[in-house]
């Protein structure tokens, strides 16, 4: 990644080695790797398809916190935070040419398409985002198709580029797309939970911020959902100028409604709906590591939400997946 | 144009028909038409090389518009500046996906890898730029480094796609792709110049703007390298903080040291450049409308710099071309 990343010029290389130095799960990229597993396949072109689905999350991770005024990611400073947006928005441009340019070195046109289109979701998912922004009317279906453009399609074309990688049968090769929107569903769901009941200290932002931005997850429709509390949610969130001591009170009527507890159901029910789809392709160590990566990364997530959300244990804990 | 971005979305179909209407010279899709235009070719192909490289323009622009905080666009409120950075910097990132989506649609590789390539110049180009703000030790090299990247590199893969398009062969190709670089930095150093000579009502900005933000350009270069008032230029620019009631006086300097007018003559000697390479090919139609193009473009130009910088007429217009 960093032999194709960098330039001659040691300003742009810094840049380009502090995004490097400060890699995530590279949960994408595993993706690919996995699916692409499931048969003989060119490691150089998986390589590159890997590299290049990473290059496409960094980019768009650059320019999101351009977008949300983000101080930080991944624990450290954010680019615009330490450059400025100017340096971030052509940093963001300079990664996504890097990955089309990468992938056209292979004859690949379906995976170019996968990864362009997926692009167009997820940018035009943004837009509309900004348009709904304070929208407390906004539906359960929008609040999932904001979480497909948002993070299941990448997730889905992830899967998809690596089977395309490796030649795998059409469904096969729809299956895995499948299994990885619902995990993209999954993790999208549980990291808006864990927005509302994390902390400072755990998340590097105050709880609720999500919220705070004017963005609705699904905590807050299923609350105001709710018969006897969504009223007083909803007055509570009338004002467009959401003020942050208002945050224990909405928490307070998400944890008694039962919003985040559903909304942790829901994660649970589409990482059960992944494993399922997993299970109809034959038993291989690639269905194994895939298995292993969703289960591993949601568990996490799943063990700090009990741990800070300890009185709801018991009623989370018994759903099985 | 308006049919591959229209979405179903009447929020971002709005941004976008904002952009389609505030249409410029069209100069690249241009010239991919007629460089394309020398020898027999499937139309489909070349319009769509056409609108994917129109599109990567208007991609850099909004982008653009946000790094240079632009308020006006082509006379017009810039998107940033009507729907603030957030949406500018994700309808920048739809168009450029939505021209690498258009022309894989094609089996075409060299062209995706000539846009994806230039999309990397580019941007590596505007960040080095940045790091170079307010340096007025920038060499004569360095502004041609700078030129090439802002707009003789898209100029010259306008011109290569076109003719990867139309399967021209190799030693043509070359020819126009140098055509184009030619013209690139003809069109950028008058440009450039324009930028000094001009005045809001034209410009739509104050005479020096780019100065003011640290964009040293060929003027300057060449104003600081006179023995006699290079010094008292330097000095007058030694300030970063350079305010724009020092402009007549580096105006003046410029003017009376010949700085302008050699600009305008290298602007000049690239154009004569151009139409050299050009004549280098068999007759056509096409042929025709590429010297055209590029002499209408300029002579434009050069006709508004005579109005403008009045008293140097005579010793500009002996210059052949």
């Amino acid at each position: 990644m960093r032999e194709i990343l960098i330039t001659e010029n040691p300003d742009i290389d810094n840049i380009l080695n502090y995004l490097l130095k400060n890699r995530g799960k590279m949960l994408r990229p595993k993706m690919v790797y996995l699916t692409a597993s499931l048969q003989p396949h060119d490691p150089d072109v998986i390589r590159d398809i890997a590299i290049a689905v990473e290059l496409i999350h960094m980019a768009s991770l650059v320019h999101d916190d351009v977008i949300d005024y983000a101080a930080t990611r991944r624990g450290r400073p954010s680019v615009n935070n330490r450059w400025g947006n100017q340096i971030s928005v052509l940093t963001g441009d300079y990664l996504f040419a890097t990955a089309f340019n990468l992938i056209n070195q292979h004859s690949l046109p379906a995976v170019t398409d996968t990864l362009s289109h997926t692009i167009k979701i997820m940018c035009s998912g943004e837009i509309k985002q900004l348009f709904m922004l304070y929208n407390i009317n906004i539906s359960e279906e929008e609040y999932y198709d904001k979480t497909y453009r948002k993070t299941a399609c990448l997730f889905a074309a992830s899967c998809k580029i690596g089977a395309l990688g490796s030649n795998l049968p059409e469904e096969q090769m729809t299956l895995l797309q499948q299994y990885g929107l619902c995990l993209g569903y999954a993790y999208q769901i549980i990291d808006d939970v864990l927005d509302f009941v994390s902390d400072t200290s755990t998340l590097g932002k105050p709880a609720g911020s999500d919220l705070l931005q004017g963005n609705i997850t699904l905590p807050v429709i299923l609350g105001l959902k709710d018969e006897e509390s969504g009223l007083k949610l909803r007055s509570l969130l009338q004002n467009k100028e959401l003020s942050s001591d208002k945050m224990p009170r909405i928490l307070e009527i998400l944890q008694k409604t039962g919003a985040i507890n559903d909304s942790i159901k829901y994660s649970r029910m589409f990482l059960q709906l992944a494993l399922e789809l997993i299970d109809k392709l034959p038993p291989s160590n690639g269905v194994k590591g895939l298995k292993e990566l969703s289960t591993y990364l949601l568990e996490e997530y799943y063990q700090k939400l009990n741990v800070l959300n300890g009185e709801d244990r018991r009623s989370t804990s018994g759903t099985s997946y």
